[in-house]
């Protein structure tokens, strides 16, 4: 049909819907357990999909997400755009001079981390391929070559995230982490182009396997030259005289669309274009921080929860889920990248605890395995039951990552204040006018939240102020104790308009009262919610607004909100969020 | 075809691309002559559809747009979700509450804007069908109700940036005419509903009449109270609890394809849909300012070019142009608008002035005039030639709008000084460390770029800072003369680090000294582009980072790419713009 119809369209938009919510609350839910979002995203994606609403109401499923045509073709080409796009913010997030920057430690964790998995892996799919998955009839050479590849590529955005929440951000050992796992990303990219270059010639348009492979590191050596200097004198000019944000964005999702349909026309994926035209144009300290915080949110919201959801409306996770095969590549996987890059940190002069802590770190596969699966799977190069055993993997080892690292290191992920103030607890207004009234009142809510007695509470807080009132200054005061019994912390906020007096050093009263409980054997809690409570009212103008807050929910959603500052960082991946723009 | 071919993506990539691409140019180019970046877009289309480019290169435009398979269908796809989100922006613009505010003069305004070109329109279809275009064989009753709706919708956000063009945003005429839109928008989209509901059933999936009229009232009284009060009351938790802004955007969106596919479904349009489901969203007072924009912006710089370049695409704009037609529905659109609308002011109280410019105000007919025109071509409802004359009436109204006004009102777009600015006249650093220096230096620039005598230029301008120094304070400096022999007005500025001493009030050194020459006859523009400077460089951050800006490009682009205020204000139509996410 050439047209759509009026139920095409009710159907598609019906499945977007569908899609972007379903994702949403998944991807929430994977938030709440300090997962990554794309975790959630895959599972909404499997309820959906075959392997379960397929089971459960395949009328349904039929109607929502039929398995042909328009709708189907629809939904294919914009999840294909989808993803075009997820590449180019990942490419807009490798930063080349990092790498350098780092020296001889990443570089040998780079390298290390692409030969050693990329060797076994060969060396297992040469080896033994059906226990890795290769199904009948696939050719040996690109699937070898594939999998060695699956097995070598990283995932730049959930590694960041991770060493984020462990604090490591900032540190040596996490600035050698990131260079190392942007090094890895790009080679991964580019041997998975020219492994595509292998394939069968349908998929080529024609062209020769050598056309193919020339034409792609020609496109990639144009690119990363003379495209990134051209793009570099060309964005200034740009931003200045044309309709802002309008004309950059366009020049970058043009610059996308454009370099994906040469790449998929030359005969390697769309994927690969968009990357490397993002990897230029990433690259240059013209884009001002806002244009990528503008692409990258969309991305990240909307373009890709559409596509990671898809992705279980394809395969049936049941049926082709296969033990043995989900091990096996598991252990190769994790064998490969976390002894390669490990050795390679000791090698180039570590310590032992901390190498292992970068195997760990650089182990997470997330997002950019499962979009080569997908690829993998649509070219013909690996079947179905390697695919699942692939997102698997990926999944698994973005997970353990965070985990791992933390245990080897004794890190503990950082507080916030607002994970732990409690909506009951914050009371608006505070009744009482006078610093131990103020503590006795929250002390009260507290208990009843905590179901710890009302009296220990105030005794433990009220001692501990009496030996040094705790009046921060900036109009914040944060009355604290240590308890016997408590699990989590618990933070609880009085409101009083017409302030209190904590002894302040600044002379000003207190007008946001934080009773700050927490468990005895807690070493670093207590501490780590006061800075980061005094560290939050910095800014006077998140403090006015919080004042003017009637409510928990709008007290809540200012902390979220607030702007967060542009100033360039570092270096690049430091862009990732406050808020949620990385993805595993 | 049930999947997408390796060619079928390149082809779709590189449509998109293009059409991105040459909307922007288009747009970029509309926006320069002052007009609505959408009549670029428009114009882009007919270049790169059947009208220039299928008749000079019909080979290409064949591979690149193609007539048929799946790449036309998702292009279809892609451009029907856009303009659903197009509409979800414009129904999130509506404020029900604005329309009473403005009481009885709003009212009365829109209530005649919104029957007498309803009534004239209806008039003539029925009394002269053939000359307004209705194609044999069509139905006479859906045409005609189609043809009066046509002449009665009007374009929120086309009036809004008019308005705003002329410095009457904030007036009370401005409120009027901004009231009366929104409210004909709101009714102009119901009547079309209820139009569509009554054509041919084959497009209702095959409900009654009755059935369908009765299902949009009851989804329209639905959203309008229990979903407007359902979202206000849940707006808060969610904006509180998920991950911000992809919750919030994530809910919008959802509910805008939602809303849309229901609207599909019972046989009105999905834009309906979305556009209610805007109206129940925006009027909440809990939607932050920055989830508007986001998507605001989105939608403005991406989806919306990609659907209006579309047009272009579908329709041939020579064979289908007919002289009579379009001359005959222009005059009916703009007497029953403009003479509704003024008679409406005028009987509500305004002087007779005022009220024809409330009525050529509100003559704008932008986007929505197309998107309708559009929808009635795919339903049967109108034929290829009345298609074209509406499109070419909606561009023309939305051009004459401002114009007229302008005329009418004797008032002149307002200038800035950024407009102004030479790319030669930055001089950065100066020379001069003294005030007389200074001038001398920058006058010396003036002169190669205005082309007059560098000292008639010195001397006006020496004279005129000798009667008194031009120091503004802030670390601005001022020196102006008038020329006779001058266009357009003229700024220059310099950059001096170690600053010179203008007598500024505040005893400061000025560092920024821009030179602003005008006509000797034009009264106004120096006033007004020093009372912009002025304003400008109230925001210290600004002044530090223009301080610190090294190219002419940099500075443009800060003056651009600065934070708006995210304050609340006074009615909903105001958020638009500073940059251009308003369209006609």
């Amino acid at each position: 049909m050439s047209s759509l119809t009026h139920s095409d369209i009710t159907i598609i938009l019906i499945g977007l819907g569908v899609l972007l919510i379903a994702g949403r609350v998944f991807g929430e839910i994977a938030t709440r357990l300090r997962q990554p979002a794309i975790i959630g995203e895959i599972i909404a994606g499997i309820l959906l999909g075959p392997t379960v609403m397929g089971r459960l109401a395949p009328g349904l499923m039929e109607h929502v997400f039929p398995s042909g045509g328009n709708p189907k073709i629809v939904l294919q080409g914009i999840t294909t755009v989808a993803v075009v796009l997820f590449l180019l913010v990942a490419g807009m997030e490798v930063d080349l001079s990092s790498i350098f920057r780092q020296g001889k430690v990443a570089m040998s964790v780079s390298i290390s981390g692409i030969v050693a998995p990329f060797g076994v892996g060969l060396l297992a799919a040469i080896v033994a391929p059906d226990l890795f998955g290769r199904e009948i009839g696939a050719h040996a050479l690109p699937f070898a070559l594939f999998f060695a590849t699956a097995m070598a590529i990283s995932a730049l955005p959930v590694i960041a995230r991770t060493l984020m929440d462990l604090n490591l951000f900032r540190t040596d050992l996490g600035m050698v982490i990131i260079a190392a796992a942007i090094f890895d990303d790009l080679v991964g990219w580019i041997i998975f182009a020219l492994v595509i270059g292998l394939i069968d010639p349908s998929h080529r348009g024609g062209l020769a396997v050598g056309t193919t492979v020339a034409l792609t590191l020609a496109y990639l050596a144009f690119m990363l030259t003379v495209g990134r200097w051209t793009i570099h004198a060309v964005l200034p000019w740009l931003q200045a005289r044309l309709s802002w944000p309008a004309g950059v964005l366009t020049f970058a999702m043009g610059l996308a669309f454009l370099g994906a349909a040469f790449a998929e026309f030359i005969g390697v994926h769309a994927v690969f274009g968009s990357f490397i035209a993002g990897v230029a144009l990433g690259d240059s300290s013209h884009l001002r921080e806002r244009t990528r915080t503008t692409i990258a949110q969309f991305v990240a919201f909307v373009f890709a929860p559409l596509f990671f959801v898809s992705i279980g409306l394809r395969v049936d996770f049941v049926v082709h889920f296969d033990l043995v095969l989900t091990l096996a590549v598991l252990a190769v996987a994790m064998i490969g990248k976390v002894v390669g890059c490990g050795l390679g940190a000791r090698v180039a002069g570590m310590p032992w605890r901390e190498s292992w802590a970068v195997g760990f770190g650089m182990n997470s596969r997330g997002a950019m395995e499962i979009i080569l699966g997908l690829l993998a799977l649509q070219y013909g190069v690996i079947g179905e039951r390697l695919f699942v055993a692939l997102v698997i993997m990926a999944l698994t080892t973005s997970i353990t990552s965070g985990i791992v690292m933390q245990r080897i290191l004794r890190r503990r992920t950082v507080r916030r204040f607002a994970d732990h103030l409690h909506p009951r607890g914050y009371v608006n207004p505070l009744k009482a006018a006078e610093r131990e009234d103020a503590i006795r009142e929250l002390a009260g809510v507290a208990a009843t939240i905590t179901g710890l007695p009302v009296d220990v509470i105030q005794r433990a807080s009220l001692e501990r102020e009496r030996m040094m009132p705790t009046g921060l200054g900036l109009c914040v005061a944060v009355p604290h104790a240590r308890l016997h019994g408590m699990g989590k912390p618990l933070v609880c906020l009085g409101i009083s308009q017409d302030g209190i007096e904590f002894n302040a050093p600044d002379g000003d009263r207190s007008r946001m009262i934080f009773l700050i409980l927490t468990a005895a054997d807690d070493d670093g809690a207590q501490l780590e919610i006061l800075a980061d409570i005094s560290r939050a009212f910095l800014d006077p103008a998140l403090r006015d607004a919080a004042m003017r807050a009637q409510t928990y929910n709008e007290f809540i959603t200012l902390l979220k909100t607030r702007e967060p500052s542009h100033q360039r960082r570092p270096i690049s991946a430091q862009r990732a969020p406050e808020s949620e723009t990385t993805r595993i």
